[in-house]
């Protein structure tokens, strides 16, 4: 592994040690929770974008860390809502917050982290930066009302997924390169390849994220197959089957049940399948990893670049 | 009235107005939940602290109305967010946007409320009063997960509670007053009155309204009698009234059950009243009241100490 990646991972350490020692709370709930959620791991890939994109310009660490561990906090902090909506049971493996001490729990454990990453990022960044993170923020909370609106229903159009995906996912990415960048004093012109970087990323990285639904290993994934189906989440694969005329019908059948049979779960699997909703769903990802990657190749050719193009890879890499 | 109150109420609608409109969304659902919030009223008690506190010292209404709106916002939050912990199906005579659209829908109203807040605030006070802020907010999560884990716990002690609802009203209060202040450059000692008159006169109010449970006309409430009861949220009267001998096995027969006939809340209204518990809520209620206008005495007379007198008075004579 290269000496800048390294430095990455080693620096990735003190983003987590720094939200440990942010995150410290004497209500015993609290302070389980939140070191629960920092043990279950994540690819921390947020604060890794931030860390990332500064070394283009004059590198600050004093400054990125914390900045990193709040936008990671701010994360976490959706996370946890988002399992409520979702009623998730498990998150890579391990319990929810919700499952563990019940919805309402959640609810302010939620809030607790969110009013945290505010209280670090006003004494850290400019106001124009936190105006944008408030922006972002705001875009995830639509995003989600907005999926949990379109739950059920059968004609979700690509469009609106996208839409859906760029709010939920891709802008908090994009942020979180732009942040990362602004912060050290990038140039204008990195400073717009690296964001649009981090949104074609954010992109292809919630498309997968779907099409494992239908494919990943439930041991590995840390959650149940076909998952958001089954909740009336109707993701991109899905989209592309229902419009497909042979299997049109078969699919909305299926979503009609209120319950769902082991066979009836490998049934939805193997029509997303067969229907070539998994195929075309790889091709858009590819699509804006090709994006992110002419993104790059405007950035000069420094260290971080690569691991820019590791991450890129590291997404082509992941199972469908 | 006054002419300084009257200008204090028209100032108020001009904290409205700027709410509605910072709160403008074209998502459906958040600009329906927040017209309704904003319809359904509220006394705005904290916004009137904010413009209050102001008057003693170089009034800035430009400064004042956004800092006053946000803290209205960061309520409305904690109310969003409460309702789901609670299950409340009405507020103020109205269903809460949980029981409209769902506790999912909820979540991310609150959150958004919650960044909305932030956003305004960042521009427009200092790091050291977001801070204080961000404290607040804090302690107010914890506090409602404290009562949360509290449920159904019959050894509460009336420690516990005072420290409770410290946190979960009593602080918002103080800071509300503090910030008014701060921002017109008060002196310190007049900060710190008020600060103390703030505190006083939320532990007085939510004592109050802790008993308004247990007596409160329900139509008028716009909630169910005994409701924290029901919910095992034991407040200040039912600790009085199970540490009194002659009532506590009557009082723990009934806390053990986990339906309850309107023969049943009627007996635990009883209860609560023989015991002396109300009595003893109104006693400490007054304590803080009688604290709050000690705060008061040391304030410069002028009118708008008066107003805060009035609030006062109107706590003094909400009916128990």
């Amino acid at each position: 592994m290269e000496k800048g990646v390294l430095e990455i991972y080693s620096e990735l350490n003190e983003v987590d040690n720094y939200i440990r020692n942010g995150l410290k709370s004497s209500q015993d709930i609290l302070g389980n929770a939140i070191i629960q959620m920092l043990e279950s791991g994540g690819k921390r890939l947020r604060p890794a974008l931030v860390l990332t994109c500064g070394r283009f310009g004059c590198y600050n660490k004093e400054k990125l860390i914390p900045l990193a561990a709040a936008i990671e906090i701010l994360h976490m902090a959706t996370l946890v809502h988002d399992d409520i909506i979702d009623e998730a049971k498990v998150r890579r493996g391990i319990p929810t917050v919700q499952a563990r001490w019940g919805k309402d729990i959640a609810v302010f454990v939620g809030d607790f982290l969110f009013v945290k990453a505010f209280e670090i990022l006003t004494n850290k960044t400019s106001y124009d930066n936190l105006k944008s993170l408030a922006w972002v923020i705001k875009s995830i909370c639509w995003g989600e009302i907005d999926q949990y609106q379109a739950r059920y229903r059968q004609n979700n159009s690509l469009k609106s997924y996208l839409r859906r995906i760029g709010r939920k996912t891709a802008l908090l990415f994009a942020l979180s390169c732009q942040l990362g960048a602004q912060e050290c004093h990038c140039s204008q012109r990195d400073i717009w390849n690296l964001r649009h970087f981090g949104r074609n990323l954010g992109m292809a990285f919630q498309i997968t994220d779907d099409l494992l639904d239908f494919s990943g290993d439930p041991h590995k994934m840390g959650k149940p197959v076909c998952g958001d189906f089954v909740q009336g989440i109707y993701t991109l694969p899905v989209i592309y089957a229902i419009n497909q005329p042979d299997y049109r019908e078969k699919v909305l059948k299926l979503m009609k049940k209120s319950t769902y049979s082991t066979e009836e779960v490998d049934e939805i699997k193997d029509l997303v399948h067969e229907s070539g909703g998994m195929e075309y769903g790889r091709r858009l990802a590819s699509k804006y990893l090709e994006r992110a990657r002419l993104n790059m190749e405007n950035l000069p050719p420094i260290p971080a670049r690569d691991y820019l193009e590791q991450l890129v890879t590291q997404l082509v890499k992941r199972k469908y």
